[in-house]
Protein backbone atom coordinates (compact mmCIF):
# COMPACT_ATOMS: atom_id res chain seq x y z
CA UNK A 1 0.00 0.00 0.00
CA UNK A 2 1.42 3.75 -0.84
CA UNK A 3 2.03 5.74 2.32
CA UNK A 4 -0.09 8.54 3.50
CA UNK A 5 1.60 11.85 2.08
CA UNK A 6 2.97 13.14 5.22
CA UNK A 7 1.05 16.90 4.15
CA UNK A 8 -2.00 14.84 4.02
CA UNK A 9 -4.83 16.60 5.57
CA UNK A 10 -3.04 19.98 5.57
CA UNK A 11 -1.90 22.00 2.55
CA UNK A 12 0.92 20.53 0.72
CA UNK A 13 3.83 22.23 0.37
CA UNK A 14 6.46 19.53 1.28
CA UNK A 15 7.71 19.25 -2.47
CA UNK A 16 6.74 21.91 -4.47
CA UNK A 17 3.57 20.83 -6.76
CA UNK A 18 4.23 17.30 -6.40
CA UNK A 19 2.33 15.25 -3.97
CA UNK A 20 1.31 11.58 -4.22
CA UNK A 21 -1.39 11.74 -6.35
CA UNK A 22 0.78 14.00 -8.92
CA UNK A 23 3.20 10.89 -8.42
CA UNK A 24 0.68 8.33 -9.35
CA UNK A 25 -1.23 10.45 -12.30
CA UNK A 26 2.35 10.76 -13.96
CA UNK A 27 2.83 6.88 -13.06
CA UNK A 28 -0.49 6.30 -14.85
CA UNK A 29 0.28 8.10 -17.43
CA UNK A 30 3.54 6.79 -18.65
CA UNK A 31 2.75 3.03 -17.75
CA UNK A 32 0.25 3.30 -20.67
CA UNK A 33 1.78 5.02 -22.81
CA UNK A 34 5.57 2.90 -22.65
CA UNK A 35 3.82 -0.04 -20.68
CA UNK A 36 4.28 -1.03 -17.22
CA UNK A 37 7.64 -3.13 -18.44
CA UNK A 38 8.74 -0.13 -20.21
CA UNK A 39 8.79 2.19 -17.35
CA UNK A 40 11.05 2.74 -15.04
CA UNK A 41 11.27 4.08 -11.03
CA UNK A 42 14.26 6.49 -13.19
CA UNK A 43 12.09 7.28 -15.98
CA UNK A 44 9.35 8.67 -14.13
CA UNK A 45 11.73 10.70 -11.53
CA UNK A 46 12.88 12.37 -14.76
CA UNK A 47 9.59 13.06 -16.17
CA UNK A 48 8.95 14.74 -12.92
CA UNK A 49 11.56 16.58 -12.04
CA UNK A 50 12.72 15.02 -8.97
CA UNK A 51 14.82 12.42 -7.32
CA UNK A 52 13.96 8.27 -7.32
CA UNK A 53 14.02 8.55 -3.61
CA UNK A 54 11.52 11.20 -3.68
CA UNK A 55 9.09 8.62 -5.10
CA UNK A 56 10.09 6.22 -3.12
CA UNK A 57 9.27 8.75 -0.13
CA UNK A 58 5.42 8.54 -1.89
CA UNK A 59 5.44 4.84 -3.15
CA UNK A 60 7.99 1.99 -1.56
CA UNK A 61 8.27 0.36 -5.49
CA UNK A 62 6.88 0.48 -8.48
CA UNK A 63 4.69 -2.22 -8.37
CA UNK A 64 2.61 -0.41 -5.22
CA UNK A 65 2.95 2.64 -8.04
CA UNK A 66 0.51 -0.18 -10.09
CA UNK A 67 -1.17 -1.68 -7.50
CA UNK A 68 -2.74 1.91 -6.49
CA UNK A 69 -3.54 2.43 -10.07
CA UNK A 70 -5.45 -0.45 -10.49
CA UNK A 71 -7.47 -0.01 -7.00
CA UNK A 72 -8.42 3.31 -8.19
CA UNK A 73 -10.26 1.69 -11.21
CA UNK A 74 -11.42 -1.02 -9.36
CA UNK A 75 -12.64 1.02 -6.24
CA UNK A 76 -14.58 3.01 -8.63
CA UNK A 77 -16.12 0.03 -10.25
CA UNK A 78 -16.94 -1.60 -6.95
CA UNK A 79 -18.84 0.79 -6.00
CA UNK A 80 -20.71 1.24 -9.16
CA UNK A 81 -22.00 -2.52 -8.79
CA UNK A 82 -22.08 -3.04 -5.36
CA UNK A 83 -24.96 0.02 -4.71
CA UNK A 84 -26.88 -0.99 -7.54
CA UNK A 85 -26.91 -4.74 -6.07
CA UNK A 86 -27.53 -3.41 -2.68
CA UNK A 87 -30.09 -1.50 -3.68
CA UNK A 88 -31.91 -5.02 -4.36
CA UNK A 89 -33.17 -4.81 -0.21
CA UNK A 90 -35.07 -1.73 -0.45
CA UNK A 91 -36.92 -3.25 -3.77
CA UNK A 92 -37.93 -0.21 -4.60
CA UNK A 93 -35.91 -0.60 -8.08
CA UNK A 94 -36.45 -3.51 -10.49
CA UNK A 95 -33.40 -5.17 -11.59
CA UNK A 96 -33.56 -3.75 -14.86
CA UNK A 97 -33.42 0.30 -13.67
CA UNK A 98 -30.55 -1.06 -11.51
CA UNK A 99 -29.08 -2.63 -14.21
CA UNK A 100 -29.28 0.61 -16.05
CA UNK A 101 -27.68 2.80 -13.21
CA UNK A 102 -25.22 0.25 -13.17
CA UNK A 103 -24.42 1.11 -16.70
CA UNK A 104 -24.76 4.88 -16.47
CA UNK A 105 -22.40 4.94 -12.83
CA UNK A 106 -19.48 2.68 -14.87
CA UNK A 107 -19.85 5.24 -17.81
CA UNK A 108 -19.12 8.00 -15.02
CA UNK A 109 -16.39 5.97 -13.61
CA UNK A 110 -15.00 5.05 -17.02
CA UNK A 111 -14.79 8.76 -17.53
CA UNK A 112 -13.73 10.23 -14.15
CA UNK A 113 -10.97 7.74 -13.87
CA UNK A 114 -9.93 7.02 -17.68
CA UNK A 115 -6.53 6.61 -17.26
CA UNK A 116 -6.49 4.06 -14.20
CA UNK A 117 -9.51 2.06 -16.07
CA UNK A 118 -7.04 2.32 -19.72
CA UNK A 119 -4.60 0.75 -17.51
CA UNK A 120 -6.78 -1.84 -16.07
CA UNK A 121 -7.97 -3.45 -18.77
CA UNK A 122 -4.95 -4.10 -20.77
CA UNK A 123 -3.99 -5.85 -17.22
CA UNK A 124 -2.95 -9.38 -18.23
CA UNK A 125 -1.60 -11.58 -15.11
CA UNK A 126 1.76 -10.63 -15.02
CA UNK A 127 2.59 -10.21 -11.54
CA UNK A 128 0.76 -10.92 -8.09
CA UNK A 129 -0.39 -7.14 -8.45
CA UNK A 130 -2.30 -8.28 -11.73
CA UNK A 131 -3.05 -11.21 -11.02
CA UNK A 132 -5.05 -9.86 -7.80
CA UNK A 133 -6.91 -7.22 -9.78
CA UNK A 134 -7.96 -9.90 -12.42
CA UNK A 135 -9.59 -11.53 -9.71
CA UNK A 136 -11.19 -8.35 -8.70
CA UNK A 137 -12.16 -7.60 -11.94
CA UNK A 138 -13.63 -11.04 -12.53
CA UNK A 139 -16.01 -10.76 -9.87
CA UNK A 140 -17.19 -7.56 -10.84
CA UNK A 141 -18.28 -8.62 -14.16
CA UNK A 142 -19.65 -11.80 -12.48
CA UNK A 143 -22.13 -9.39 -10.31
CA UNK A 144 -22.77 -7.83 -13.39
CA UNK A 145 -23.74 -10.88 -15.18
CA UNK A 146 -25.88 -11.50 -12.05
CA UNK A 147 -27.92 -8.27 -12.34
CA UNK A 148 -29.10 -9.27 -16.32
CA UNK A 149 -29.87 -12.58 -15.15
CA UNK A 150 -32.12 -10.85 -12.22
CA UNK A 151 -33.63 -8.79 -15.40
CA UNK A 152 -34.20 -11.84 -17.34
CA UNK A 153 -35.64 -13.10 -14.84
CA UNK A 154 -37.90 -10.65 -13.59
CA UNK A 155 -39.18 -10.53 -17.64
CA UNK A 156 -37.83 -6.97 -18.36
CA UNK A 157 -34.94 -7.93 -20.98
CA UNK A 158 -34.78 -10.49 -23.54
CA UNK A 159 -34.04 -13.83 -22.61
CA UNK A 160 -32.91 -14.78 -25.95
CA UNK A 161 -29.58 -14.25 -25.36
CA UNK A 162 -27.45 -15.98 -22.94
CA UNK A 163 -26.81 -13.42 -20.04
CA UNK A 164 -23.22 -13.74 -19.72
CA UNK A 165 -23.05 -12.68 -23.38
CA UNK A 166 -25.24 -9.73 -23.04
CA UNK A 167 -23.23 -8.97 -19.81
CA UNK A 168 -19.91 -8.99 -21.93
CA UNK A 169 -21.80 -7.17 -25.26
CA UNK A 170 -23.25 -4.71 -22.88
CA UNK A 171 -19.79 -4.08 -20.59
CA UNK A 172 -17.82 -3.85 -23.73
CA UNK A 173 -19.76 -1.21 -24.83
CA UNK A 174 -19.09 0.69 -22.27
CA UNK A 175 -15.21 -0.45 -21.95
CA UNK A 176 -14.88 0.85 -25.51
CA UNK A 177 -15.28 4.02 -23.74
CA UNK A 178 -11.12 4.16 -22.87
CA UNK A 179 -10.29 3.37 -26.68
CA UNK A 180 -11.79 6.59 -27.73
CA UNK A 181 -13.16 8.86 -25.49
CA UNK A 182 -11.10 11.98 -24.77
CA UNK A 183 -11.74 14.55 -22.07
CA UNK A 184 -13.10 17.81 -23.67
CA UNK A 185 -14.64 16.06 -26.13
CA UNK A 186 -17.50 16.75 -28.17
CA UNK A 187 -19.60 14.92 -26.22
CA UNK A 188 -20.10 15.05 -22.17
CA UNK A 189 -20.58 11.67 -19.77
CA UNK A 190 -24.73 12.41 -19.66
CA UNK A 191 -24.79 12.05 -23.35
CA UNK A 192 -22.29 9.41 -23.39
CA UNK A 193 -24.51 7.48 -21.04
CA UNK A 194 -27.75 8.23 -22.63
CA UNK A 195 -26.24 6.81 -26.23
CA UNK A 196 -25.52 3.72 -24.16
CA UNK A 197 -28.63 2.95 -22.73
CA UNK A 198 -30.65 3.96 -25.39
CA UNK A 199 -28.68 1.47 -28.16
CA UNK A 200 -28.31 -1.23 -25.16
CA UNK A 201 -32.23 -0.93 -23.88
CA UNK A 202 -34.00 0.24 -26.92
CA UNK A 203 -31.83 -0.17 -29.45
CA UNK A 204 -30.95 1.86 -32.89
CA UNK A 205 -34.10 0.39 -34.85
CA UNK A 206 -37.25 2.66 -34.99
CA UNK A 207 -39.42 0.87 -33.35
CA UNK A 208 -42.66 -0.25 -35.50
CA UNK A 209 -39.91 -0.90 -38.35
CA UNK B 1 6.36 -6.28 -47.45
CA UNK B 2 7.29 -10.12 -46.16
CA UNK B 3 8.87 -12.23 -48.99
CA UNK B 4 6.99 -14.98 -50.98
CA UNK B 5 7.94 -18.18 -49.62
CA UNK B 6 10.03 -19.99 -52.46
CA UNK B 7 8.20 -22.89 -51.89
CA UNK B 8 4.75 -20.90 -51.70
CA UNK B 9 2.14 -22.56 -54.31
CA UNK B 10 3.82 -26.21 -53.44
CA UNK B 11 3.81 -28.54 -50.68
CA UNK B 12 5.86 -26.43 -47.83
CA UNK B 13 9.46 -28.71 -46.77
CA UNK B 14 11.88 -26.26 -46.52
CA UNK B 15 11.53 -26.20 -43.02
CA UNK B 16 10.27 -28.89 -41.64
CA UNK B 17 6.86 -27.20 -39.89
CA UNK B 18 7.51 -24.03 -39.89
CA UNK B 19 6.73 -21.53 -42.67
CA UNK B 20 6.11 -18.28 -43.42
CA UNK B 21 2.79 -18.49 -42.03
CA UNK B 22 3.77 -19.68 -38.92
CA UNK B 23 6.49 -17.28 -37.99
CA UNK B 24 4.06 -14.80 -38.35
CA UNK B 25 1.34 -16.63 -36.26
CA UNK B 26 3.79 -17.56 -33.21
CA UNK B 27 4.62 -13.20 -33.92
CA UNK B 28 1.38 -12.01 -33.71
CA UNK B 29 1.47 -14.50 -30.30
CA UNK B 30 4.22 -13.26 -28.47
CA UNK B 31 3.98 -9.31 -30.09
CA UNK B 32 0.53 -9.66 -27.94
CA UNK B 33 1.76 -11.24 -24.78
CA UNK B 34 4.96 -9.43 -24.56
CA UNK B 35 4.15 -6.24 -26.45
CA UNK B 36 5.95 -5.79 -29.74
CA UNK B 37 9.01 -3.66 -27.78
CA UNK B 38 9.41 -6.68 -25.37
CA UNK B 39 10.08 -8.91 -28.22
CA UNK B 40 12.91 -9.53 -30.36
CA UNK B 41 13.58 -11.66 -33.39
CA UNK B 42 15.52 -13.64 -31.46
CA UNK B 43 12.78 -14.52 -29.03
CA UNK B 44 10.97 -15.49 -31.67
CA UNK B 45 13.90 -17.75 -33.20
CA UNK B 46 14.01 -19.11 -30.06
CA UNK B 47 10.25 -19.57 -29.54
CA UNK B 48 9.73 -21.79 -32.74
CA UNK B 49 13.76 -23.26 -32.66
CA UNK B 50 14.85 -21.57 -35.51
CA UNK B 51 18.16 -19.28 -36.13
CA UNK B 52 17.13 -15.37 -36.44
CA UNK B 53 18.35 -15.88 -40.37
CA UNK B 54 15.65 -18.32 -40.64
CA UNK B 55 13.11 -16.08 -39.80
CA UNK B 56 14.64 -12.84 -41.91
CA UNK B 57 14.48 -15.55 -44.78
CA UNK B 58 10.79 -14.83 -44.36
CA UNK B 59 10.47 -11.58 -42.86
CA UNK B 60 13.48 -9.12 -43.73
CA UNK B 61 12.62 -7.13 -40.20
CA UNK B 62 10.78 -7.31 -37.17
CA UNK B 63 8.53 -4.83 -38.33
CA UNK B 64 7.76 -6.24 -41.06
CA UNK B 65 6.33 -8.68 -39.14
CA UNK B 66 3.80 -6.54 -37.54
CA UNK B 67 3.13 -4.61 -40.63
CA UNK B 68 1.96 -8.04 -42.15
CA UNK B 69 -0.08 -8.77 -38.72
CA UNK B 70 -1.83 -5.46 -39.28
CA UNK B 71 -2.56 -5.62 -42.89
CA UNK B 72 -4.24 -8.60 -41.75
CA UNK B 73 -6.56 -7.28 -39.55
CA UNK B 74 -7.05 -4.27 -41.92
CA UNK B 75 -7.14 -6.01 -45.13
CA UNK B 76 -10.10 -8.20 -43.61
CA UNK B 77 -11.94 -5.17 -41.91
CA UNK B 78 -11.81 -2.83 -44.95
CA UNK B 79 -13.19 -5.85 -47.16
CA UNK B 80 -16.47 -5.98 -44.94
CA UNK B 81 -16.41 -2.73 -44.88
CA UNK B 82 -15.99 -1.95 -48.87
CA UNK B 83 -18.41 -4.92 -49.69
CA UNK B 84 -21.44 -3.18 -47.40
CA UNK B 85 -20.73 0.14 -49.39
CA UNK B 86 -20.38 -1.09 -52.43
CA UNK B 87 -23.93 -2.83 -52.26
CA UNK B 88 -25.49 0.83 -52.01
CA UNK B 89 -25.14 0.63 -56.01
CA UNK B 90 -27.33 -2.62 -56.17
CA UNK B 91 -29.82 -0.21 -54.44
CA UNK B 92 -31.42 -3.31 -53.37
CA UNK B 93 -30.48 -3.09 -49.66
CA UNK B 94 -31.22 -0.45 -47.15
CA UNK B 95 -28.32 1.63 -45.29
CA UNK B 96 -29.77 -0.20 -42.50
CA UNK B 97 -29.21 -3.75 -43.48
CA UNK B 98 -25.86 -2.86 -45.02
CA UNK B 99 -24.52 -1.42 -41.53
CA UNK B 100 -26.22 -4.62 -40.01
CA UNK B 101 -23.84 -6.34 -42.75
CA UNK B 102 -20.78 -4.96 -41.81
CA UNK B 103 -21.59 -5.61 -38.13
CA UNK B 104 -22.11 -9.32 -38.50
CA UNK B 105 -19.01 -9.36 -40.54
CA UNK B 106 -16.87 -8.00 -38.32
CA UNK B 107 -17.80 -10.19 -35.63
CA UNK B 108 -16.87 -12.92 -38.41
CA UNK B 109 -13.44 -11.32 -38.87
CA UNK B 110 -12.80 -10.42 -35.61
CA UNK B 111 -12.73 -14.22 -34.79
CA UNK B 112 -11.15 -15.69 -37.93
CA UNK B 113 -8.55 -12.70 -37.05
CA UNK B 114 -8.95 -12.60 -33.51
CA UNK B 115 -4.87 -12.62 -32.66
CA UNK B 116 -3.90 -9.71 -35.56
CA UNK B 117 -7.01 -7.75 -35.10
CA UNK B 118 -6.29 -7.51 -30.88
CA UNK B 119 -2.64 -6.62 -31.80
CA UNK B 120 -4.45 -3.62 -33.89
CA UNK B 121 -6.54 -2.58 -31.43
CA UNK B 122 -3.82 -2.31 -29.38
CA UNK B 123 -1.06 -0.11 -31.98
CA UNK B 124 -0.76 3.42 -30.69
CA UNK B 125 1.20 4.78 -33.24
CA UNK B 126 4.80 4.83 -31.77
CA UNK B 127 6.83 3.78 -35.77
CA UNK B 128 5.49 4.77 -39.23
CA UNK B 129 3.93 1.30 -39.43
CA UNK B 130 2.14 1.86 -36.43
CA UNK B 131 0.88 4.93 -37.72
CA UNK B 132 0.25 3.82 -41.11
CA UNK B 133 -2.17 1.32 -39.64
CA UNK B 134 -3.74 3.88 -37.84
CA UNK B 135 -4.73 5.71 -40.68
CA UNK B 136 -6.24 2.70 -42.37
CA UNK B 137 -8.21 1.98 -39.03
CA UNK B 138 -9.42 5.98 -39.24
CA UNK B 139 -10.60 5.17 -42.55
CA UNK B 140 -12.70 2.29 -41.77
CA UNK B 141 -13.99 3.62 -38.54
CA UNK B 142 -14.99 7.11 -40.94
CA UNK B 143 -16.53 4.62 -43.38
CA UNK B 144 -18.80 3.12 -40.75
CA UNK B 145 -20.22 6.38 -39.45
CA UNK B 146 -21.15 7.17 -43.26
CA UNK B 147 -23.30 4.15 -43.26
CA UNK B 148 -24.63 4.89 -39.67
CA UNK B 149 -25.07 8.29 -40.67
CA UNK B 150 -27.27 7.00 -44.24
CA UNK B 151 -29.31 4.36 -42.41
CA UNK B 152 -30.65 7.64 -39.86
CA UNK B 153 -31.16 9.83 -42.95
CA UNK B 154 -33.15 7.28 -44.70
CA UNK B 155 -34.90 7.24 -41.33
CA UNK B 156 -34.75 3.42 -40.62
CA UNK B 157 -32.51 4.18 -37.50
CA UNK B 158 -32.79 6.48 -34.25
CA UNK B 159 -31.64 9.96 -35.20
CA UNK B 160 -31.27 11.47 -31.71
CA UNK B 161 -27.76 10.15 -30.81
CA UNK B 162 -25.12 11.69 -32.51
CA UNK B 163 -23.98 9.11 -36.02
CA UNK B 164 -20.69 8.66 -34.66
CA UNK B 165 -21.57 8.61 -31.07
CA UNK B 166 -23.15 5.52 -32.21
CA UNK B 167 -20.59 4.27 -34.43
CA UNK B 168 -17.96 4.28 -31.98
CA UNK B 169 -20.32 2.78 -29.24
CA UNK B 170 -21.90 -0.14 -31.93
CA UNK B 171 -18.07 -1.19 -33.18
CA UNK B 172 -16.56 -0.94 -29.09
CA UNK B 173 -19.38 -3.40 -28.71
CA UNK B 174 -17.82 -5.12 -31.49
CA UNK B 175 -14.40 -4.93 -30.87
CA UNK B 176 -14.92 -6.30 -27.26
CA UNK B 177 -14.47 -9.51 -28.62
CA UNK B 178 -11.05 -9.30 -28.46
CA UNK B 179 -11.01 -8.92 -24.48
CA UNK B 180 -13.24 -11.95 -23.87
CA UNK B 181 -13.71 -14.26 -27.38
CA UNK B 182 -12.48 -17.38 -26.94
CA UNK B 183 -11.79 -20.01 -29.19
CA UNK B 184 -13.61 -23.03 -28.87
CA UNK B 185 -15.95 -21.32 -25.77
CA UNK B 186 -19.53 -21.36 -25.36
CA UNK B 187 -20.62 -19.20 -28.24
CA UNK B 188 -20.02 -19.70 -32.23
CA UNK B 189 -19.45 -16.70 -34.17
CA UNK B 190 -22.64 -16.70 -35.49
CA UNK B 191 -24.36 -16.53 -32.09
CA UNK B 192 -22.03 -13.55 -31.17
CA UNK B 193 -23.41 -11.90 -33.92
CA UNK B 194 -26.64 -12.53 -33.49
CA UNK B 195 -26.48 -11.31 -30.05
CA UNK B 196 -24.67 -8.09 -31.01
CA UNK B 197 -27.39 -7.71 -33.63
CA UNK B 198 -30.30 -8.05 -31.47
CA UNK B 199 -28.98 -5.91 -28.59
CA UNK B 200 -27.70 -2.99 -31.06
CA UNK B 201 -30.84 -2.97 -33.16
CA UNK B 202 -33.70 -4.31 -31.31
CA UNK B 203 -32.64 -3.53 -27.47
CA UNK B 204 -32.57 -5.46 -24.58
CA UNK B 205 -35.65 -4.47 -23.26
CA UNK B 206 -38.59 -6.84 -24.27
CA UNK B 207 -40.77 -4.39 -26.39
CA UNK B 208 -44.07 -3.04 -24.91
CA UNK B 209 -42.60 -2.19 -21.38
Amino acid sequence: MPRLSPTSGAPRRGRPGYDQEAVLRCAVDLFNRRGYDGTSVGDLAGELGLTKSAIYHHFPSKSDLLQAALNEALDGLSEVIDTAVASENGARETARERLESAVRQSVAVLVEHLPAVTLLLRVHGNSDVELDALRRRRAIDAKLADLVRAAADEGSLRSDIPPELTSRLLFGMVNSLVEWYRPNGRHDTAAIADAVTRIAFEGLALRGR
